[in-house]
């Protein structure tokens, strides 16, 4: 069977807690090809699941199962959704960690979670990995129709759109996604189609979450590629999956910046020395 | 073929020691399901270990050859064996680290690895996880008989069975198992039936190994689930292994308490409030 | 498709990094097996990638195909290379992190990447592992030949021997490749065949870069493994791939000594007590 699943969660890897998953799935559908996306996101952080879902999913085959866990609401009455397109299906708690995959793609639909006959005999209250998610993608994997898991329905969430880095010297707001290994900070600004003109960015630190208080401005100029720019100072680019990144070339941005995933922003363009 | 070689080691992954395994197994095993279990317990830790494995082992497929590796003793003259039960096959020194799972299934076959046959050609002193338990595995998941491997034998450690929480006012004495990535406290206290009459636990933290000195008594009300927890208390709960745990809702119990694995425990229940 | 694709890189887990590379492959090559040799080299530290790529290659099934990336050189013109040896292909930057391979493997074919075809068709500036690596390994495990990917050519950097240990008693230079899970420090010192005879070694750690300024003088006698050595004093063995390594049984030698990754050393070999 060639039919893959791919598994996002804030289980960590020291735990068995994704292998007991494997498990689990594997005991459904022997053969199926499990992959890892990330076991790293911050326990409980559904914001940096989002993005590093969004960040991966449309490199995976046709038919994939994308298996998204990062769920404080656990034991709760709160839904476990199946969400089809059409290239993928999704498994995920609707707690708002499919927001950016969903902007994105616009087409989609719902079905929530209600057929006990998928899970597990006897389903824990705190470790729905084991006892719904993997059985259900198991299921899913050897070919059950979604509609057999429950009636369609509407998301509670809301899908959420990257920010447009605006073409006037307007401030725009934002946030950080992320931090990678490399110390690469990377935000949920995205550039518009005029942005070969940009020269450097204006970067402002909020401080949590009140609302404008301006403690820190960084100035980073943009470069195409680590290679290009200096080092020793933080410069901006266009990362990988097409988000603005405050990078620092040999070293770490985020903890010369002090900045880390969740942190307020705005960016402001600039487009000339100044 | 769809048979299962899960892995669970202090290997890290950071090292290519789990890698190298890898390789060994599908040089001899191609096409072989390969899962990791963990390889996050803490070096050398055969008592996490040994929880680790039991909490995760029933899940996987049968005929599934599950190799536990913790072994502090390698290079010395210590036994591996192969345990073989009605749904699985156990590789593993004879250390312990199977203490748990073989006093939960009860019935079961030791055999004393002994034939080098089934080892690569060049067995090293220090990386057995290589040059024995990987081929060994491999050969097993290919079908060789268990008898190929060695003589029937006793083991030479003993099963070890969780401890009932009393019904009494009767503080019973345990230990911390694993604290997993969230700060929950595992612990190796599992409920007798009575258990939908209790309203809380105390437990009493003694100092190192000395006997009987309470140097912290934690209240510690019983919630069927993180999301009935008040925020900032730490609670008590059966976590999905079926053990008492004690958990912090959007917070990490183990830094709040300073309770680590292999901290011994005293717990009473509770049965009114008091 | 029994085919192996193995991965070394110094992306981490907790990004989607190795994931997105995953689904990549899997979109272009069904069913072929991933393996994980580590993905936890210090970022950027291709010295480390290459001990680590190194102590792992030789254990891979022929016809693996080996990718490693290390690769502060993204987004600039460095070559990408494809190395045929008569057991495996190898997919990497030209930057030395195939450095030791080579040197042991001596007979071996070089092609320069450059046919965008087998590539992503948008090449990013810093994710070459996504749109490059993985879809070149994913065609050569589908049976592209080798020459389809470009022009022989000669490597740009050369292949590195490992240290013999001297059998005078004159210091010999080297360094620190590696420091593993326990705290072992890997050496890149090999034994020559006068060794049974060595009862002791004195390692001279240099400070930083300055050529021979001796901080710190360490003797370690020899032990054949673990098990014989005595807790609590650092002591000399060949580990598990034939270096010297100093451990300290049931402890952290790298923590102990404070000796990291790239340290530069000088061994003396002691062939009496002294």
């Amino acid at each position: 069977m060639s039919r893959t699943i791919a598994l996002l969660t804030d289980f960590g890897t020291a735990d068995t807690y994704v292998g007991t998953m494997k498990g689990v799935i594997l005991s459904i559908a022997p053969g199926v090809q499990i992959v890892d996306i990330s076991h790293g996101v911050q326990p409980q952080n559904i914001d940096e699941g989002a993005y590093l879902l969004w960040s991966s999913y449309r490199f995976f085959p046709h038919h994939t199962i994308l298996v998204a866990i990062v769920d404080p609401g656990v034991g709760t009455d709160r839904p476990i959704v199946c969400v089809r397109t059409s290239k993928h299906l999704f498994l995920a708690p609707d707690n708002g960690i499919l927001k950016f995959v969903l902007a994105e793609i616009g087409d989609y639909e719902v079905v929530r979670l209600s057929n006990r006959k998928y899970y597990l005999p006897d389903v824990s209250v705190s470790f729905h990995g084991r006892d719904i998610f993997a059985p259900v993608a198991a299921h899913l994997a050897t070919g059950l129709p979604v509609s057999k898991l429950g009636k369609c329905c509407d998301l509670l969430t809301q899908p959420e759109w990257l920010v447009k880095i605006e073409s006037q010297h307007r401030a725009t707001e934002g946030r950080v996604l992320h931090i990678d290994r490399f110390g690469n900070i990377i935000t949920n600004f995205t550039p518009a189609n005029q942005l070969p003109a940009i020269r450097a960015v204006r970067v402002f630190r909020k401080a949590g979450t009140s609302k404008s208080k301006r403690i820190q401005a960084i100035r980073a100029t943009f470069y195409p590629t680590y290679g290009d720019a200096p080092t020793n100072t933080p410069f901006a680019m266009i990362g990988s999956s097409g988000l603005l990144e405050i990078a620092l070339r040999n070293g770490n941005a985020s903890s010369r910046l002090k900045l880390k995933a969740g942190d307020h922003l705005k960016v402001e363009v600039v487009y000339e020395e100044e």
